[in-house]
């Protein structure tokens, strides 16, 4: 099987710049013109936990191999490079299709993903066994000039902000999501940004690790939290439960960013993205996740969100 | 589980000097000193192919993942730099072990194989889901100043030469083999090599890739393969089945290396190894894969092997 694949994807992948000696031989290479550092992040779906075969087109599945770790390389405001991608396919296929159309499929859904974010397939392994699919990936990135960014440059003071609109990504989002790379690496060039992450988890939990990374405690004005479509769909007239949706419901995929007061007020200024960008709180001395309401009362904010 | 896990890990992963950011953030920074390129590597393995929980030790599963791929870094002749490690565990967890205590036993078996190669651990992804245990690592790796080793290097009139010994490895060899990187590092540097790889398939099926790769034929003077103690003792008495374990078991994870004909007299004069080194037989004009006993008579071999 894995012999009749590498010969369909061989014949799909672009040449690309990086690439100095691409799939087929025992590792591949990858140019870097002299980077003084890359980053580089893995992420692993599983069947029942990340998909369903049986109802989830397996093009889909793919697709968001790559563009959960072309999240976490936005995260870190990195241009993507190359990713290298392992499969483990049931025997038999999944989801009508035969091992290797599963295969086939998954690469139909990513490959597109990569060519739009110029990111080089340097490799993969795919393999049949008796079990569900599980697919893993691995992408390195770029550093740009402006150096990473982590989670634990954030300072009491900071603004915190979102991009998008947060909550009920099980209707969708969380496959169809367009990772915010050109967001990340707009923003840092432009901007001064002390900290950031992807919001996989929700943004509560989220927050409180980001807050917990800076040694800072956080404040939500949860009033300000921008509620996705969904979530409300998902809540119905209870504004509560829809607010509840957009902190924990995670797989939001949008960016979180502690930034400097001046600069956060520059970018909502400016306005530079064509997503939502929204202010939400703030860093404080100490530590702990708070909640703000319209009030100017505080209280603590459980950190609710997704566990793996 | 994951962030049990984590805690973990994060106590037993030593300082390295090529982590500019470990395990934690979105993802890991890889400090490559100008490096110009970087090597890359995958590979994934899955319950009831490359292993079996209830027999094979979990330690033993975590160090043979990474050093399926370490042999890939040797084949490069490329140094081991950095891994990231993504594991989908069985939900209720296997062979006697639970969950969080599986993820333990594979890293309790892998840590050990990193810190005698260097290689850093960079960061990982372990899951739970209801299935099989799979665990998929990606190796990267320096290329040395003498460049990486490829497949398609081969010239006619290069002499074969293999490590080792071969065949039988599911007595053991599988697991416990030693990956070539340190032979592969100083032969690349004393020596010159024109390509190399891997015998992970069989040396039969793997040769008629090099040759393949290097657009040659290739002649295997069978009398002189050098057969394992193990592949002897799955043949009992009988010589041709011991000689066909040697070609076609895999999982040798042995050097094929060509070599210009000086080269390898001054090689297998210098024995600079501390294993066997033996040539086997050499490339030709032309294509296909051929067999040559004492006699010196010449027939078509398979390429027999392992195929995925």
């Amino acid at each position: 099987m894995e012999i009749e694949f590498i010969g369909w994807l061989r014949d799909r992948l672009p040449d690309h710049s990086c690439l100095r000696l691409g799939p087929g031989d025992d590792a591949a290479i990858l140019a870097l013109a002299g980077e003084s550092s890359v980053v580089v992040t893995t992420d692993l779906l599983t069947e029942g936990v990340d998909f369903h075969l049986e109802k989830d087109d397996a093009r889909r599945i793919g697709r968001k191999a790559l563009a959960a770790n072309l999240s976490d390389l936005a995260a870190m405001s990195a241009r993507p490079l190359a990713a290298v991608v392992a499969v483990a396919l049931p025997r038999d296929g999944g989801g009508s299709l035969s091992a290797l159309e599963l295969a086939v499929a998954l690469y139909e859904g990513l490959l597109p993903l990569a060519a739009e974010f110029d990111l080089a397939i340097a490799g993969g392994d795919t393999n049949t066994y008796d079990g569900p699919l599980v697919i893993s990936a691995t992408l390195l990135g770029r550093v740009t000039e402006r150096g990473p960014l982590t989670r634990s440059g954030g300072r009491p003071g900071d603004q915190l902000l979102v991009t998008g609109t947060l909550g009920g990504s099980i209707l969708g989002h969380a496959f169809d999501f367009t990772p915010r790379v050109r967001e990340a690496l707009l923003l840092a060039e432009r901007y001064e940004l002390h900290a950031g992450m992807d919001l996989s988890d929700g943004l509560a939990l989220d927050l409180s690790r980001l807050a917990d990374a800076s040694g800072c405690g956080a404040v939500l004005r949860t009033d300000e939290v921008p509620i996705s479509a969904a979530a409300r769909q998902l809540a119905g007239d209870d504004q509560a439960a829809a607010l509840r949706h957009a902190l924990g419901d995670g797989e939001d995929f949008e960016l979180l960013l502690a930034v400097p007061p001046e600069a956060a007020e520059a970018l909502l200024g400016d306005r530079p993205l064509d997503c939502d960008l929204t202010c939400v709180g703030q860093l404080v001395e100490g530590s702990g996740l708070w909640q703000e309401s319209g009030d100017g009362r505080r209280e603590p904010l459980e950190a609710i969100g997704w566990l793996h």
